[in-house]
């Protein structure tokens, strides 16, 4: 296994363990909500946007154990996405991960409630003096997470992807699509490492740089898998965003420019670290990685 | 006008204001879902939560303009579960406060984003420092509103509201629920004037008796009006619980009974304000006005 495969790896495993602390199962009546957030939250993943936290913590020698409960946070806000972005009234998937997706396993009512307890539960976590203790740094990383992950971020990308609007973007319309609905979050992801680690504003804005190249790199492997790969590699349907109509970027640009333009940012994103030197290695492989995955 | 209602329409003029400059339209493509939830937003309403949050912020002096900002940050809350809980999947509810819910203007996705977007905004606000000068209350505010409304309070309280065994629960039953589903959020909007105001340990436990306390009237008063009310006084449909065979205050206790059983509860709201004296008298009158509401 080669060492960004063996570091996901450990990493998750540490977030799969740091979730089920902090989503403990209830034996009371509304234990069935907590059940469904667990399902949705403990479903394996690559869990890539923890491990970006938990990746630039380590570049400022932050406590291991508050950029874990960030990276469990950031992932409950991604789960939630997830969850209602699978819905029947947003993009029906019946898989995620390779099991069923929430509302089938359960109803579309606990799933929109699962939904809405993860999101609520990151600000809970977030909020903890287990989290940091210092309160600027957690006020910081509360706003960070609110504005990344709502109207406009996550959630607007989310709308934009669902407008009748959708299918004739252009290529302008369809990164301002992603920066938003991925790529907020997954600048976050590495913002937050800045933020835990009170990073000098020139290392704040390396990372954050970094992310954006990665994040768009992210969807523009997502577009190709979509269209190379098949179900079992990547555990949902394949091949649903161009059944659909939608604008995507191989679209656009076509199979080998698409693959281009993502390696073209990939390396743009390793060079944005340069002022971490050797201490970054691992977030270079992990930029390698997301152009080479399979799933 | 009497003084309660009097206060209460200024209350509600200055949360529709605030919340309408906290919610600013966009006019980039992802602003469908800020007018969807601006719609939910400033569609009227008692604002009785935030009104509790002035009143109670009142009583320790604490500025106008922090208390605002916490009170239209739980209204946010209060109308993103108005949101949802009307979708198909759940209440499946065509009007709300005299209007057709948000679900019926656009549709079901929508509906869930500006549901989640109106809940992220909330923290969004309460981490700003215009909430207030002090982190640690800020910091309070958000632990508070994130526990009130999660898998642990309110979004808890929907799921057992959606359960199978809703039907067949006793009084008890049906008062945790109660406590959950409606009753947290009650409880935050006086805790929160505690926790703005820097009460003593007496003072936010009596606020919170308080709460508890009409927090449970006001959901008996709920049921009694469900039943004989009429859809042109309460902005709603009538008759819903009761004709989908749930349990209610009323279908447990009788009308008699569910009206004393209102009736003691606020006596019982009311004693405990003593601490404060002439202080609470609005609050006291709160009190009252919920249990007389035809709406």
């Amino acid at each position: 296994m080669s060492d960004i495969s063996l570091a996901l790896t450990n990493c998750a495993r540490a977030v799969e363990e740091k979730l089920d602390e902090l989503l403990p199962t209830i034996l009371t009546p509304e234990g069935e909500v907590v059940e469904a957030m667990r399902y949705s939250a403990l479903g394996g993943g690559k869990r890539l946007r923890p491990f970006l936290v938990m990746e630039t913590a380590k570049l400022f020698d932050v406590d291991k154990a508050y950029a874990l409960q960030v990276a469990a946070a950031l992932e409950m806000v991604h789960c939630y996405s997830l969850v209602h972005d699978d819905l029947p009234a947003m993009d029906d998937s019946d898989l995620r991960r390779g099991r069923v997706t929430v509302h089938k396993k359960w109803d579309d009512a606990t799933a929109i409630l699962a939904g809405d307890g993860l999101l609520t539960e990151a600000f809970a976590v977030l909020s903890d003096q287990a989290t940091h203790s210092d309160m600027a740094v957690r006020l910081k990383l509360i706003s960070g997470l609110a504005i990344a992950s709502g109207a406009k971020g996550m959630v607007g990308g989310q709308m934009i992807d669902l407008s009748p609007s959708r299918s004739s973007l252009d290529l302008e319309g369809i990164t301002r699509l992603q920066a938003l609905k991925t790529g907020a979050l997954i600048r976050y992801a590495c913002e937050a490492g800045a933020i835990l680690g009170n990073a000098k504003a020139e290392e704040y804005e390396a990372l954050s740089l970094y992310a954006e190249d990665i994040g768009l790199a992210f969807q523009i492997v997502d577009d190709l898998l979509d269209h190379e790969a098949t179900p079992e590699e990547t555990g949902k349907p394949t091949g649903v965003d161009s059944d659909a109509g939608k604008a995507t970027f191989v679209g656009q640009l076509g199979l080998e420019n698409a693959r281009a333009k993502a390696n073209e940012l990939i390396d743009s994103a390793k060079s944005r670290l340069d002022i971490f030197a050797g201490k970054a290695q691992l977030l270079r492989d992990t930029a390698t990685f997301i152009v080479e995955r399979r799933s």
